[in-house]
């Protein structure tokens, strides 16, 4: 069972898609440009609110096994450190405890089967404060060719059709984790979603495509309408700089963060705020002085 | 020898071919597409008939010191799981013995130098009752030079025109195993074949080219006239998943399932059963809803 | 700390930049021609002065604690090899006394906040008869996004008008170090320098393009109006080769010899001497008669 | 000291040029072809003379410390398989004893820098009954950009001049050996020569390009005019047999010989032979039938 590792102090690779993903990071070279640079700025806008870093936590779940009130401690480490908090699958009275904490939350809802499950969890992430909700869409199926189930509930897929419904009930942003193909992303669009997380859910299929290989079709089909996350695999403020040059509009981080937890908040915040100035480092030392001055032409694909 | 290790329960790869091999599959990498996806069918429909799954046990030979009577159990789990069974040499007693299991059952004659044997192994297999015949033509040479001689037959490289006149003599479906060459699949077309399977035979040669990286040509030459199966190291779900995206009609699965063959029918066809879950597990995750609706650009190259 | 690894005799690689930068050397092959080959010469001539190797000293900083009076050591190898010399961080007083035993020096200064400092060194530089100044502009940012402080001296990221003042205040040969992008290569050549070092300061920043990758296309931008060095992980002959071959004008050698100052200025000069006559021996057994001999199709790319 | 390593028994790869020559093999695939495919045979016609293979030994010199009187036996060996012989540096008497055995030779001689000494040499091979002679030009230079020396003698590169001079003195056929670069292969045309070796002497000189992998350019300079022989690492007829379908006429072997020299002619004479029955193998399930039916289009290049 790759799907919940949560609890495992000494987190390793769990899918070769990990491991491939991170040989791919590996793959990418910086070149330096010092003349002209200035002291770069992380400052990151996302739906009209302003965030200190683009690093953002990861939709995790059920994190009472990781440390204790896991959830509400790792809500409480992004708002300490200025970033956009993700939420994975939970209760409502728990969501509502992370929303108390001041994080600035994008609730992910699993694929329910049954769609009235997902519309009253949208609508509850909506009036609780969610400043946008989602669903991770690559939730399901099961691996051996059937729907999955989660936590005894049953989950099904979702046709283009049914998101764009989602997309209207929630009236805030509304975002789909789990896109791995231009034409995942290309339905997104249609379906009227406000930001795509290019991610393989930290290995959940074996020998995907490497999330940051992916990125470049994708972001062709997306023409720039809509923000594009990267997620899984991203454990310093240099493989998230290479995201953001190669066009990613932010990344997540949330297995790195895991074994911190159970240090508390401060801890976790802290690790986001030394990613933070790592990227802040290499943007100074690669000429770029803020996030919209990413430039992909820095990076180039080892051939040797 | 690298052609008769049955029995031996730890298996091991024995050939630097089917390391090479193993490369190759790990070396293709896929792409999730789950909007609009829907529960696949694993159904797959051979020579008019209609089998569970496209996963078919290789013509293995010679099984009883693998386990008692190993050849029939082998036959007994393709039966119980709805798969293809595909036989190589034995006495004609044994083929019925097998058949008589139920098993649909395509029989791969040796190139036996006397062509009369040929025809007349042909012959019995018509009539004992098995949907197609067969030849893997490289059994024709040894390691030296020289023709091949399995258990103390003497074998002979054929000709295209012998090949045609095997064809004529069967009447039913005639399929060439042992191809890794569009030059040989195009004198498959000549000489009236209905299906190819691609092979290196688990490595007879070194350095073998993979067959699933001599599929596209094959392919090419064959241009849809007859099926194409792969057939050397597939190992999962997964690996019989690539096969299929690059263009297989269906895959043959033998050195794997050999160990389990002591443990009884239950445990091969179970093993089969799994591959054939997982295959379907990918094909829900990858939004291909039956083998027909396969699509080769799901599969990406890695290059670092 | 990567930046003063110094007195460590045990010099080991420090940053993952400083292994893929010898994975990139070794990654290029080279094809032999012996027919109408001689003698081969290494004569190196810069900005007039002739030299008898292309191999020249790193600026290296601050080697007291890897060798008594290490600076002096150091700049006394470099005379006695009959190489270029480079020096580095370092007191007025020292530069007088590395300039004391006749080395022809080239001094890089630190890319001071203080531009007053910067104008202070260059002139003091000048008077006491270095034939070249320089800056390592990669000395500006420290790795988490600020300015660096070196020995407690801040630094600041230069712009192109500043680094033309600094040229015009020298009036001797001014040569920027820590190039790695044509597009800062194309600055120094606006501001009117005299040469550039192409480096990632032996992996000041993690995952920078080997130099001798970069360097194509910095000689394309710098269409050779002006020499352009190669720096980091030079190690032997063969990979001076490799550089000259590839267009570098020179090289230069720190970290290799650094494990040798303490065994004295013979150790280093014999050091140096011996990479010579490597270079030589393989410049002889391709066909290069001399340094403006040098032809690039030699090289070969290992693609397998 | 690469160049005389006789006498070890336990060979190992001295140069790094042999690990990637090894590496180099081992990235060719075969594809096979069995339909329509015949014995092979492996007759060799060389200058007008017929040989029962197209694996030849190597010039090796100074086998005393390998073997008692091992030069004699190793062309005993030649002389028992069939095989054509080469030989390399030795007095004019051991040639006389190595001819008596009725090995058909080739003398390959050291580039003397006395010229005199080369055409006595040649003289005395001619004399002696050798049916072709050469010269190993990569023995001209040391690794230290000096003149070699071997033995005492002084040694030194020849001219396409000199080198047209040697090929008129021989009157029978002259071949080059050590050519790894389309312009010695283009000056060996240049000057009459009758047959190149593609080598790099075992490793002579560092990060050298494979022989199999400079071949393609050098047969394309050479145009079909004289036979290429390939040389360096050829441990199995699979080995030859690459070399072959790429374009070689025939391949030399040593080293994989050498360690055999101690058991005898014999000894040495079965590994050719094994080694020629396993080239005769690869052809048979390639369906080459002889060495004029090679096809570069059997083999292909690992890109994973």
């Amino acid at each position: 069972m790759l799907k919940y590792l949560t609890g495992n102090p000494d987190m390793k690779l769990t899918s070769n898609s990990d491991v491939i993903t991170r040989d791919y990071f590996d793959s990418l070279l910086v070149e330096t440009r010092y003349l002209d640079s200035v002291l770069p700025s992380t400052e990151f806008t996302l739906f009209g609110e302003t965030f200190s870093t683009p690093i953002m936590t990861a939709a995790l779940s059920h994190l009472d096994n990781t440390a204790s009130d896991g959830m509400v401690t790792y809500a409480r480490a992004a708002t300490q450190v200025g970033a956009v908090h993700w939420v994975g699958m939970g209760s409502d009275e728990e969501l509502e405890r992370i929303l108390a904490t001041g994080a600035r939350t994008i609730k992910i809802i699993k694929p329910h089967a049954d769609n009235k499950e997902v519309f009253r969890k949208i609508e509850h992430a909506v009036k609780a404060g969610c400043f946008a909700v989602g669903m991770d869409i690559d939730h399901a199926f099961n691996s051996e060719g059937g729907y999955d189930s989660v936590f005894g509930l049953p989950m099904k897929a979702k046709s283009t059709e049914e998101l764009r419904e989602f997309v209207q009930a929630a009236g805030i942003p509304f975002i789909v984790k789990g896109v791995l193909s231009p034409r995942d992303a290309d339905k997104c669009l249609d379906a009227g979603c406000s930001g795509i997380v290019v991610s393989h859910h930290h290995g959940m299929i074996q020998y995907a495509v490497p999330p940051l290989m992916a990125l470049p079709d994708i972001l062709f089909v997306v023409g720039g309408e809509i923000p594009v996350f990267v997620d899984c695999g991203i454990e310093s403020g240099m493989d998230a700089y290479k995201c953001l040059a190669l066009g990613a509009t932010a990344v997540s981080v949330g297995r790195h963060l895991m074994p911190l937890l159970k240090h508390g908040a401060d801890a976790v915040a802290d690790r986001i705020y030394a990613m933070t100035t790592e990227l802040a480092g290499v943007m100074a030392r690669t000429g770029v002085s803020s996030l919209s001055a990413m430039d992909p032409t820095v990076i180039h694909k080892r051939n040797f």
